[in-house]
């Protein structure tokens, strides 16, 4: 199901995002090559460009036609890549969709700086919307996405997060994005403050499931289909739900040995599987779908007040699969 | 007559200071405490607020008065911070201001993080001013201070820089922030564009003037004046003008030995003292000095075309000033 449904969706949307891909080459505007291979190093990486096309498909759900609306799109990528450089360094990651991240490959003082760059031509062409409301949804998304990285840092190890703790950190860091990315095409749209937050609501939700499932994957599959090692989540000290959950449902010997393990952070790949099989038998992996899917059904009410629409149902459809093709 | 005016100018900012330094403590909002003690670490150390000060009175010299002004010129102090944050990191600097550098004290992923969300504030700032105008001036500063520091970190020990190439650094890396500051109080204030032009002209020699006078200092003045070590520049492999002028112009051992120090950067102090004999010898210093105040006065004419008054006469003192203290 989850194939055909792609199929579904794509056909709708292959222009679009071959739209995408020729305005993030173009809206670049390097000075230096260098920041230009970098900033390629992070763009064309095979990144699923799902937070311009969601920005793309609410605006046409609200009626928007303009010429810049792709260009304005990839505010979003360029955002979404600016804290990918940020975050990797700030994390000690390794490896990223299959690949070396960009400070393994570069010094990490040009990486921070070529961050701050793609924020800022960003922001260069989320001035061009001539809108102070979208420069200010920008900014909200840059102070939440920087202070639940921090938060997330501050909490790294720590076997007594809760699943607040958790959702305030994911709240930050993704479900913000995504829900700038629909609020700003109702903004564009001009649509009413109800529709408006009605757009931003589904990118929350949307956007919260989304991290859910990609925390998920750390347990659930492969490093070669996963594009870097398995439990780096771990190894990088992040507790994510289906440990949080785990922990918490757990007692004695079980719960004490998984601590010894995630304290460790150098643990065997037999540490790490009978980890997994904690996290199952305690409900942390079936917990954290359950949540998921709850979040994708609020992302999908949320539209309610739109009339269906063959518009619509990609959103729809769109928000099915963003779990589907990770579970 | 450096203290007698600096004296003059105080008797008449002082309440400007004042209230910028109550903006800058109340328009901070950390979700964090962390946030806050890093943001205060850098922004409360006893930075001249120089680049708020400039906005501010630009603004008063084109008649613009509103509450706001001095919240509004907080975004120029919050956008230095946070490249300072930054760029002392990617310098791989030691003291700024007689203090450690913030990644020294705390970990340097938390305080890439806490330049984001500088960069962040800085610009929830100015989208309060409804002006997309202004918000394009502040992505300008971003691109470009951004690309200015990654120019500078390619150049890093080369001994073939010409002065294009440093004055291509400085535009960028400062001048570009003080154009900036004066640029926005004209935009607020709707003067016509040559005023705002007029403006960004006095900013950026200003900008440019106050950045050789700043790189001088590591060869005219001792560390516990200076608040970081002496010949820091060049340990970092920073070649600033009075080291390009004077490789140009020595010849034979002269040039050979300051090449041998400058590639060494682990120079003894008899070493450094020696090369700042040669920056003598070879004009290095004198045609820095010289330069600066050629900008100085390319900065005070271009306010040509605001009529006098006493605004416009703090504007040309602070010029004459922002040199004078440092020579």
């Amino acid at each position: 199901m989850s194939e055909e449904l792609k199929q579904k969706i794509v056909s709708r949307v292959v222009k679009d995002l071959q739209r995408i891909e020729v305005e993030l080459a173009e809206n670049l505007h390097p000075h230096l090559e260098l920041v230009s291979e970098i900033a390629r190093h992070i763009l064309f990486s095979g990144g699923k460009r799902l937070r311009p096309l969601l920005m793309v498909l609410s605006a046409r759900l609200c009626g928007y036609q303009n010429d810049s609306t792709h260009k304005f799109a990839t505010i979003f990528e360029y955002l979404h890549a600016a804290t990918l450089l940020h975050d990797d360094l700030v994390d000690g990651a390794a490896m990223r969709r299959g690949r070396p991240v960009a400070h393994a490959v570069w010094d990490p003082a040009t990486v921070v700086l070529v961050g701050d760059f793609l924020l800022a031509r960003s922001l260069t062409i989320a001035s061009e919307t001539g809108r102070s409301q979208i420069i200010r949804v920008i900014a909200e998304i840059t102070e939440n996405m920087s202070q639940g990285e921090i938060q997330q840092l501050m909490n790294r190890g720590s076997v007594r997060l809760t699943e607040e703790d958790y959702l305030e950190v994911i709240r930050r860091k993704t479900a913000v994005l995504f829900q700038g990315a629909c609020r700003v095409s109702g903004i564009l749209a001009d649509v009413s403050e109800p529709k408006q937050q009605a757009l931003a609501d589904y990118g929350r939700n949307l956007g919260l499931a989304f991290q859910m499932a990609d925390d998920l994957l750390d347990y659930t599959v492969n490093s070669s289909k996963l594009g870097k090692l398995v439990g780096a989540d771990l190894r990088e000290g992040k507790l994510t739900l289906p440990v949080i959950v785990a922990l918490k449902q757990s007692t004695g010997s079980d719960r004490w040995q998984m601590v010894e393990i995630i304290r460790n952070q150098d643990f065997s790949a037999e540490e790490f599987k009978w980890l997994i099989g904690r996290l199952q038998k305690y409900g942390g992996i079936e917990h954290t779908k359950k949540r998921a899917w709850e979040h994708i059904e609020t992302a999908k009410q949320a539209l309610a007040s739109f009339e269906d629409s063959a518009d619509k149902q990609l959103l729809l459809d769109i928000a099915d699969y963003a779990l589907l093709r990770q579970m």
